[in-house]
């Protein structure tokens, strides 16, 4: 169904608009062509695929000097379809932003000049179609679905400030047929895509509240800390607090606590906490009538600050030091370099250059068997769409949700801690990669972009594309007369998105028998806690540091269509069993088999993996058996760790994260059900726009179309070896997809990266499959002059976010900027 | 304590023998001096690792055409200390068997010469010494322990066949001291070192039975399957069975089932099962006393041959189809070959050559701050021994104990099959390397030698050694002003033995965290059912064929020694919680905190792996808190998989594997319990020489020496995708070993391979720690001509065993073989 198709008629009704001229200016403008150099080149297409393959493997032999192994970026191709979960490009958005700003109702000021009391622009960008829109298009010769914005209003000129998620469209728009209209239809909460802000005061939060409760205990910060936070410059100590604020009986508390602001240049703030909160009431949009609601310190509560500063400057007051920064704080190389570090370390290169095809413009790859289309929105930053390997689709959508963060401990600050980071946006924070570092030198890299404040931003090179080749072999025997042995290369889409302290690592990854995978690595800063009776919520790491205990769980959709729509979850248990065979004797053997029950409905849909890893998870195509009679399908399964929430019921989230309870959730398919997470669940927890629980409401789930909702994860109580970032040796989390009975055989066999050798009596005879041979007369790497400088890649263009400004559309003068996501 | 003193009294008085004369000539003989090429030369010690690093950090400007980029191998560098773990020097096992074979007691006749009523030596092997015995040499001055023979005789030169465990010693042999001595102590059976032999009459089993059975059915497997399987030449049917065999009821029983073998030169056979079967009584030492007690056929049982033959040819018999040979069960290139998989995949190098040092001679490795001994036996293969962080003991040992591979099925070889692959050894299966596949093609290579025959067995290459460099970075962290990243580069110590049809990876990993890891991957043959009515116990994955259901459950000892050998385990688990607090205004909130308990003794010492991965496990010393008062230790967590034994009280294994039924199992350290199994533990179930069970007796495990039992695994249901082979992708399991607390920083700080490039307003400051820098003044690698080869390691040189004949004593005639093993 089409989207305004999908709104109560109510809706439609109330909001059916009408182009205003002004836009249609706008839309008359000749389509702007910025030539900056970030903007990649779409390239020649199949035939310089064709040429790249034609030279790496035949070889050039006129070109000795420069040869194809400098040639490392990915060959141009042309998808087969526009991407329909593309980005806007730059005139839609002008063009949308403009019209907007033309509908008076919508009561808009341009951000510049917006202050606490107007309606702004949050969000336009594209909105991604819905499935049941997009198969016959993908599948067939349909048309393309229809293109709409997403919007998102800021609308903060009433006392009852609120986000209102608005579509306008049809795209490119039209005098005749633009219009906006509330979103709502993919929510579980139906009025209208409103969402209350209870982040709508932040620029009179400090200079109105939280600076001047500083100010009223400066004696005893000064006392404490040698430090003020009163908003002056000398300040040295900064106050934040929890989130979400807690919304229960029609209040909403704020707790905030002091924080020593770093010394030197590092982003270490979040290992200063110094141990002294305060609690607010900070209904309504007028300061002056929020209450402060106590104090603690060395889990003593003081209700007023009289109270505490009584206290403070007693006789017999426990005080405790501070955490100061210093270079165990600072991510700096520290400490005696070992001696054989000293040496240049193994690099891996890619001599062929990339062996992989991408159509930037429309964000497609091809690798091997592979292809897929990149998406990318503001929430969730990137999705891979309808992932094919051989034509036939595995995968509609597979994409990150939601990653909620969630503390405990013996203070409010950490106990009232569970951040859902949707609601900060995985895309502005989607940062621009480290070449030879966040991934080799040699991959190919996209940009990506997001909007704020009138403007695009785009981090450059913000998404890798890359082949490794694993520490081990694909598959491999040996035998006293011979032994084979393949090779498993596979390939990489990765993304990192820092949000605050926390780097999370997103990779996806395909390989040559047909599995893949979807990894997530965090590194970064932890967010500690002050160490005064922590005892029960984390190590103490350093000085005055509890290493704060807390949940990270990663919530991915992961929706299959196996061999068609119509799929089924088979769960296949290995079970000890004792039983009796015509052949036993008559005697019970004590033995195993297999058990094997399919999902009926939502009613038992959510569930965790099984202990000691016995239970299968398949999905099958029940109307797809293989030529021997198994069903076809995918397994999936851990693979390197996962987690749920550990909370139960948690009083922080209400229900805004009813989708982190459990391992495995699967629900039927529908338009209105998409997304397990709304960016702004946070601002409403009880009544969130997506309570999750209400997806399960019985459907079938059997010979259904059907969505898994997977959590990757680690518990994660922070150690000495957390100091100064987590380390991504251990904080990893993983889920694998494997063909189950998918293919007639492993489908690695058909690389030519496999080698046999037949031995005997010290002899070999060595069968290499017509593979590449290096310095044969068939390829030329062996012997060009390797221009190989692997620690070279360039550092010196780590550029930061290109922005293009869309009102006024200004899109020939893209400028460099990081201020202000 | 000694091996002697830890021996029974009486054992000691009976079995205190002189060394003969003879033997004694085997002693004067100067040390013979091999020269052959694969034996490696010891090195030039510390000074070539400095001049290697001087170069390698310095640059070389002399050599330009040919720098140090080719210089691959590790340096060596001289052991502090001999490897106690290392093996018998030629000249010891020499001597050991001369001697041997001079005591007139033993009656032992050499391996040529014997018959199946002959006593031979099995095996002489270093014994690795008592723990106790090690701890004064390898950490102070004290003496290195007496170095013992350990000898198996397989005795069958009498009514109840059977193989004597003893010692012979001390080494060198010396007349006054030199004796040899049942070995007891260290296994629960206390009976003098014997095991029964159930395969003593192998060599008449196929002649005088199994053969004249096929020959009995010949009319029938020529009508089913067009083949005999009567001992002729031009047979094309093979007959084997069920490991170990049935021990009940005071009888011993076989199942045998029919396979084709394979009619081209590949491994497949056990891809090509029949399924008819038939039941043997085998108890005692005559064949004519052995007994037929049925057939098998299509889950319909015969209890004689007549009774079978009668229904087979009866109307209405059905008859089922063979699985046959073909393209689908061979390992070679099969299939469409992807376009881009013809051109040259991405590669490792090694630019500066190893970064690490070997003392060959006494398999001793250092990396970074890393160091270790390899030891090595029959049993197992490789593990490794006192590995240290900047010279202080983690681990005393780390090294696989036994492999199980247990089916099941609705007939009687698969159900009754469940493999204990240390009885086949996994020394002499740790093959060669392929150069390039199983390793990178830099890595630097180490022999490994085994006891056959009166022969030992030298697999050249067999242990590999290298670094590698993650896909991902070791740590991150972006803001909008920088970023600061880190290489994840890595060492790896490698060996793959193939016991039979399967090919076990075994991988231990080292990270400059400080954290390490044991991974095993599977690749090879899976070992198939016959496909009639076995829906239970697998998938049917073509003609005919099941891929029969089993566990693969692997154990690892991990003697911890952290700070000291007194250390404790210590269960941290995140657990929910609803708590008020001081601050929470009298409401109860749901949240979580820690729960901490130690394992006190051995009655609670054995568990599986928490629900949601929500307890940790760590190894701490309770004596040594770090400054802050957290317990330094080390965490022991799941990696990539792990399983435990599905089936409880198998019916096949008795109480012969123990050790497989928990994930993780802790035993107070006794030079009585050093091993999980023995490798003849399949020749008694009810009764095996090590019952793991009996390790569990109350002891105290806290503020002990403790040793950890680590269960890693695979339950395996093969599909169509592990046809030819079981690919490595998912077929994997590990367990990491990360610090806690156990520094004060991460250590990865210390490497310069990190860098932080600040940017502003896109331009870029990069500060790079003085690394390496490629092409500079500093470092020629950038600029050199590197000889990238990168396909062309020596697939030439792959040569299998090399032997040395031991008796007669024959050190200067090495030849190639592989036969035999």
């Amino acid at each position: 169904m089409g989207f305004f198709d999908s709104l109560s008629p109510r809706a439609v009704a109330t909001s059916a608009l009408l182009l205003t001229s002004f836009a249609q200016d706008v839309l008359a403008r000749p389509s702007p062509d910025p030539k900056a150099p970030w903007v990649k080149n779409t390239g020649l297409g199949k035939k310089k695929m064709a040429n790249h393959l034609k030279r790496a493997i035949m070889g050039d032999k006129r070109a000795v000097e420069t040869p194809f192994c400098s040639e490392t970026l990915a060959t141009e191709i042309k998808a087969p379809k526009p991407n329909v979960w593309g980005p806007l490009v730059d005139v839609e958005v002008a063009s949308v932003v403009e019209w907007l700003f033309a509908q008076a109702d919508l009561n808009l000021t341009v951000s510049e000049e917006a202050g606490g009391w107007d309606n702004t622009i949050q969000l336009v960008e594209a909105m991604w179609p819905n499935k049941t829109d997009v198969l016959s298009f993908v599948d067939g010769d349909g048309p393309a679905p229809t293109k709409y914005a997403h919007v998102v209003l800021n609308n903060r000129a009433t006392e009852t400030p609120h986000y209102a998620d608005i579509i306008v469209g049809p795209l490119p728009l039209d005098n005749a047929t633009a219009k906006w209209e509330p979103l709502e239809y993919p929510y579980t909460k139906q009025n209208g895509g409103k969402v209350r802000n209870l982040d709508a005061d932040s620029d009179r939060l400090y200079s109105e509240w939280l600076f001047k409760i500083g100010a009223s205990v400066a004696d005893i910060t000064l006392d404490l800390w040698n430090g003020t936070a009163m908003g002056l410059e000398n300040d040295t100590l900064s106050i934040w607090g929890i989130d979400p604020l807690w919304q229960d009986d029609g209040e909403i508390i704020r707790w905030d606590t002091f924080w020593n602001i770093p010394t030197g240049d590092f982003d270490d703030m979040t290992l200063f906490p110094l141990g002294l909160y305060f609690s607010s009431e900070v209904s309504g949009r007028d300061p002056s009538k929020w209450q402060l609601r106590g104090w603690l310190y060395n889990s003593i509560f003081y209700a007023t600050t009289e109270e505490f500063r009584a206290a403070y400057w007693s006789e017999g007051f426990v005080k405790n030091g501070p955490n100061v920064d210093g270079d165990w704080a600072r991510t700096d190389q520290n400490g005696e370099v070992p001696e054989m570090d000293k040496a240049q370390g193994p690099v891996i290169v890619a001599p062929a250059g990339a062996r992989f095809a991408v159509d930037h413009k429309e964000k497609y790859v091809e690798w091997m068997d592979w292809s897929f289309y990149v998406g990318f929105n503001r929430d969730t930053g990137p999705g891979l769409f309808d992932i094919r390997y051989k034509g036939e689709r595995l995968v509609y959508e597979l994409s990150l949700q939601e990653a909620l963060a969630h503390y405990a401990g013996n203070d409010p600050m950490n106990s009232g801690t569970a951040y859902l980071d949707s609601f900060y946006g995985f895309g502005p924070y989607t940062f621009e990669l480290v070449k030879g570092y966040d991934c080799p030198a040699y991959a190919t890299y996209m940009n990506t972009s997001f909007y704020v404040n009138e403007e695009t931003r785009t981090h450059i090179d913000s998404l890798c594309l890359f082949e490794y080749v694993a520490d081990y072999p694909m598959q491999r025997h040996t035998t006293s007369d011979y032994v084979s042995v393949t090779k498993n290369t596979y390939f990489v889409i990765r993304s990192i998105a820092t949000i605050g302290n926390y780097d999370y690592q997103q990779s996806f990854s395909f390989f040559m028998d047909g599995s893949f995978a979807v990894e997530v690595r965090a590194s970064g800063y932890i967010q500690s806690a002050y160490f005064a009776g922590n005892e029960d919520y984390g190590f103490k790491i350093h000085d005055n540091l509890s290493g704060s205990m807390h949940d990270h769980v990663l919530n991915f959709k992961a929706d299959f269509d196996v061999l068609g729509t119509n799929n089924s979850i088979e769960l296949m248990s290995m079970v000890p069993v004792s039983r009796s065979y015509p052949w036993s004797a008559g005697k019970v053997r004590n033995t195993m088999a297999l058990e094997r029950k399919f999902i009926e409905t939502e009613d038992e849909s959510r569930f965790n993996w099984g202990p000691n890893s016995a239970t299968q998870v398949l999905i099958v195509n029940e109307n797809e058996k293989n030529k021997h009679g198994e069903l076809r399908g995918y397994r999936v399964l851990p693979y390197m760790g996962t987690a749920h929430l550990t909370v139960e019921n948690s009083t922080n989230l209400g229900v805004a994260a009813q989708w982190a309870n459990h391992d495995i959730q699967i629900t039927k398919y529908k338009d209105s059900e998409q997304k397990a997470y709304h960016a702004f669940n946070t601002q409403d927890v009880h009544d969130p726009p997506v309570n999750f629980d209400k997806y399960f409401d019985g459907e079938s789930v059997r010979n259904e179309d059907i969505v898994l909702w997977l959590n990757l994860g680690m518990h994660h109580v922070p150690h000495t070896g957390d100091l100064p970032n987590t380390v991504q040796t251990t904080a990893h989390s993983g889920i694998q997809f494997m063909p189950s009975n998918y293919f007639d055989i492993d489908q690695s066999r058909r690389t030519v990266n496999q080698v046999r050798i037949n031995y005997f009596n010290g002899s070999a005879e060595v069968e290499e499959f017509g593979q590449f041979k290096a310095g044969s007369e068939e390829g030329t790497c062996g012997t060009c002059k390797l221009n190989y400088t692997p620690l070279e890649p360039e550092h010196q263009g780590y550029k930061g976010d290109v922005v293009i400004r869309k009102f006024p559309f200004d899109p020939n003068n893209p400028f460099y900027s990081t201020a202000g996501i």
